[in-house]
This record gives structure tokens, C-alpha cells and sequence, in this order.
């Protein structure tokens, strides 16, 4: 049997050899989804960057060679000076982002795609494309000799976060009905897949219970969680390549 | 609202200032258990160490003083060679250790009570105590100012337990049964709640299911989760006190 874990926040990760391991990144609010939505829309990469200093620089590196490239992402919830666009899965649209590429600065999801890059893949999921990600990962477990599935929440600097602690459900889920019988839960995988499907009829419900959904809210942002919460609106597999750049898989 | 949190392992309490907070320190299989039996069999009190080393050292310094120690714990679930006892609740019955005091090696719930020392106050909480622990943290919230309420997962090695989460949850019942609508829930607790509410009929299952209560098994000593899952079966508040042992507190 596969192991198939949820790793609650980033930190966790180094408990793990990745080497021959697939990772998700979910960080449903709303880096992960996001990402999902620019691929879809047609971007041609996204970066993912960990400070605002760092995205400047490079997109200004770019810029000069160049490149088209579109400098996104927020601190505490909002776009810092100068960005051209937010975190906001609603601004992601082909008429702003196709063929661009992206620097995307965000605060959790950064720290859990970096801390993943030893793993073989490392995709992005969210449940806008909960259902892909799965289908990408069953059609590789055996094909690729994959030894363990992590699930990994970027959670709340550092916290726990109910909404992807939900989503990390949702994989666990999906990847069961795939495989049946196929994994060894972990303890989390375990408590995750339960919370999922306790609510898997109503994820804008724990989209809005969660504290970071409340502080979205809070900041003029709440029509961005029934963006986040719509399952399989935006059936693509981010995957993260060379240089660290997240494209667009072949499914 | 007074926030109650759930840490799901204990490396999150770098997040928190404790001065004013109370902690529960979950290690449900067995340590938490183990001690709340040790002290409700008469134990006038216990010290958890972290190292073998440090255990035989300190054991042999208070006997050469004439206290009569035992010295009690586990490496990988069984007692050390040397050792009066394991770490089996079973074993902590008062002809063994009436009036005497315990050093108590242990490998999770020992790193988490070292890390909430700094706390207003340290508890031990475990399904043995749950109700007794909720009660002494209800009288004194008001009385002491506290600021903040966390259940501390000892977990499995850095890792999250499906057992400790389960028994935050039931702690965060408990509470908000007793002072119903006054407590902010951070994620954790909500979904620890959700999870205990709906194992609340069968403890047993839950620590049957969890990854420890199935090397415990593998150990055989499966004997000690019953033990462990009987509810309220030894209603006594564990409290850290000076110098890091753990005494009954006066209810």
C-alpha cells in the first residue's frame, strides 16, 4: 500500500524524503487557486516569489530582456504599490493574462511550493481543479514508481487552516474513489478525509467559517470564496518545472 | 471572546505567547493518561524527562538523598532495561506508587509540556480526565485573567495524532458545554471538535484506527487502550508546578 499523508502546515515537510514522492500544494485561499485559474486562462508560467523586493527584481530583469510578464500577488490579502494585479483568482482572466508570464508573490503558498521542489512532482491543487490533480496523480503513481502522496496545507503563517485542511480531504477523496484500497492513510489523511466528507455539499460553508475566509471578508474580499469553492471550475494541472516555474501539464 | 486554539504538534507553541495562557498537554496514548492514573492512584508527583540518561541521572541523585523514586517510561513504546516501570497506565496502580515520586521518561508528551513551561498554567489532559481538566480551566479563567486557552497534541514524533486530536476536540466540547458562546475557535479547534463530536459514542475505535494505537497493538499492549479511552475513569487535574513536576491540583 501507497502512503498517502496530509502534511498540516509547510514545516512538517522536513520529516520527509521526497526524492520519489508527488506533492500537492494547496493553498485553496487563494494562491493555489489562483494559479489553477491563470494557467487555465492561458498564462504561460507562473513564479512563485517570497518577497516583494525579489518579484521586482526579477520581473524588472524580465522586462528588460524583453519578456512580457506581469507582476502579482499581495501582502496581507492586498497588492503591494506597483503590482499589476492581486491574488485574486476573479483577476486571472485570458484578457490579462494569456501567453504572459507571471511572478506571483503570496505569503503561505510560496513557503510550501519552495519547501516541496526535492519532491518528483510537485503540482498546485485547489478545488477548482481537485478532480484533475487526482487524475494526474493516479495516471503517475505507477507509471513513475512513486512511493508516497503528501497533501501539504500552506496554512496560516505557519498555522493550521481549516480550508485547506478541507481540500487536502477532497484529494484524499477523490484519489480513493481512483485507487480503492490502494493507500495507508496517515493519521491527518485520515481526520482530513472525514472533515471533507462531512462537507463536501457545501465548501463555500467552510470557505466563510475559516479564519481566513473571515479575514478576506473583512478586507472587501469576499466574492473571491465562491471562486474558490467551485469544484472543477478550472480542470488544469499546474506542475512545477525547471527554475521553478509552475506550468501547465499534459494530463 | 477568549480564544481556545488546538496546536497540532507541539513545534506550533513557538507561534504563541504563553504568560497568560493555559495548556493542555495532550499525549493521550499514554503519557497524559499514565500520569493522571499515577496521580489519582496517589503519586505525589511526577517529573517527565526527556532522556534516559537524564532519568537514571536524576533518579540516582534523589535516592541518594533517601526519596524513594521510581523510575517509569518508555523508548519505541517499552520500558528501558533498569526500569520500575513502562509507560502503561496499567501499571501505575496505588500498591506501586502510593506516595511515591515518578520519574517519567517519555518521548512525545515530554517534549510538549518542556515547550509550555512558560505558561500560566501547564495541564495534563487526557480521556481519563477530560471532564475534570475542562471544569479546573472553567474556574479559574475568570478568577486569573487568562487570556488564552490551547490544547497542546503532543503528536508522534513532530507529526499530527489522530488520538490528540480527537481528545483537543473533546476538551473544546467540554469547555464550551461548560461557558457555552464565550470562546473564538481558531481552525483547529473547529474541525477538532467536529471530529471528536462525531467519535464522541466510540473512543475506543479512534484509538484503534490511530497509526500509535496500532504499534501499540503490534507491541502488545493493546490492552492499555481501553485503558486509555475510558472516559472520566481517573478525575484528577494534573498541574505543572515549580521545577517542572507535575502535582495533583486542588479542584
Amino acid at each position: 500500500m501507497i502512503p498517502l499523508d496530509v502534511v498540516i502546515v509547510p514545516d512538517h515537510l522536513a520529516h520527509f524524503v521526497l526524492e520519489r514522492s508527488a506533492v500537492v500544494v494547496i493553498d485553496v485561499l487563494r494562491a493555489t487557486t489562483s494559479i489553477a485559474v491563470a494557467l487555465h486562462s492561458g498564462a504561460r508560467g507562473i513564479l512563485p516569489i517570497m518577497t516583494v523586493e525579489e518579484a521586482i527584481r526579477i520581473s524588472g530583469n524580465m522586462r528588460r530582456d524583453g519578456e512580457s510578464v506581469l507582476l502579482c500577488g499581495e501582502v496581507g490579502g492586498l497588492p503591494p504599490e506597483g503590482f499589476d494585479l492581486g491574488n485574486s483568482p476573479r483577476e486571472f482572466v485570458p484578457e490579462r493574462v494569456l501567453n504572459r508570464r507571471i511572478m506571483l508573490k503570496t505569503t503561505n503558498g510560496t513557503v510550501a511550493l519552495v519547501r516541496s521542489q526535492t519532491a518528483r512532482y510537485v503540482l498546485a491543487g485547489a478545488l477548482v481543479n481537485l478532480s484533475a490533480v487526482a487524475e494526474f496523480l493516479h495516471s503517475h503513481l505507477e507509471s513513475d514508481s512513486l512511493d508516497r502522496i503528501l497533501c501539504v496545507c500552506a496554512g496560516r503563517e505557519g498555522d493550521f487552516s481549516l480550508e485547506d485542511f478541507f481540500t487536502a480531504g477532497g484529494i484524499v477523496d477523490r484519489l480513493q474513489d481512483l485507487y480503492r484500497s490502494r493507500f495507508d492513510l496517515g493519521d491527518s489523511a485520515v481526520a482530513a478525509l472525514e472533515y471533507f466528507q462531512s462537507h463536501r455539499d457545501n465548501p463555500l460553508a467552510v470557505l466563510e467559517q475559516s479564519r481566513h475566509g473571515r479575514v478576506l471578508k473583512g478586507l472587501g474580499l469576499g466574492a473571491d470564496l465562491p471562486a474558490c469553492a467551485a469544484y472543477d471550475s478550472y480542470p488544469v494541472v499546474p506542475l512545477c518545472g525547471s527554475e521553478g516555474w509552475i506550468e501547465k501539464a499534459e494530463i
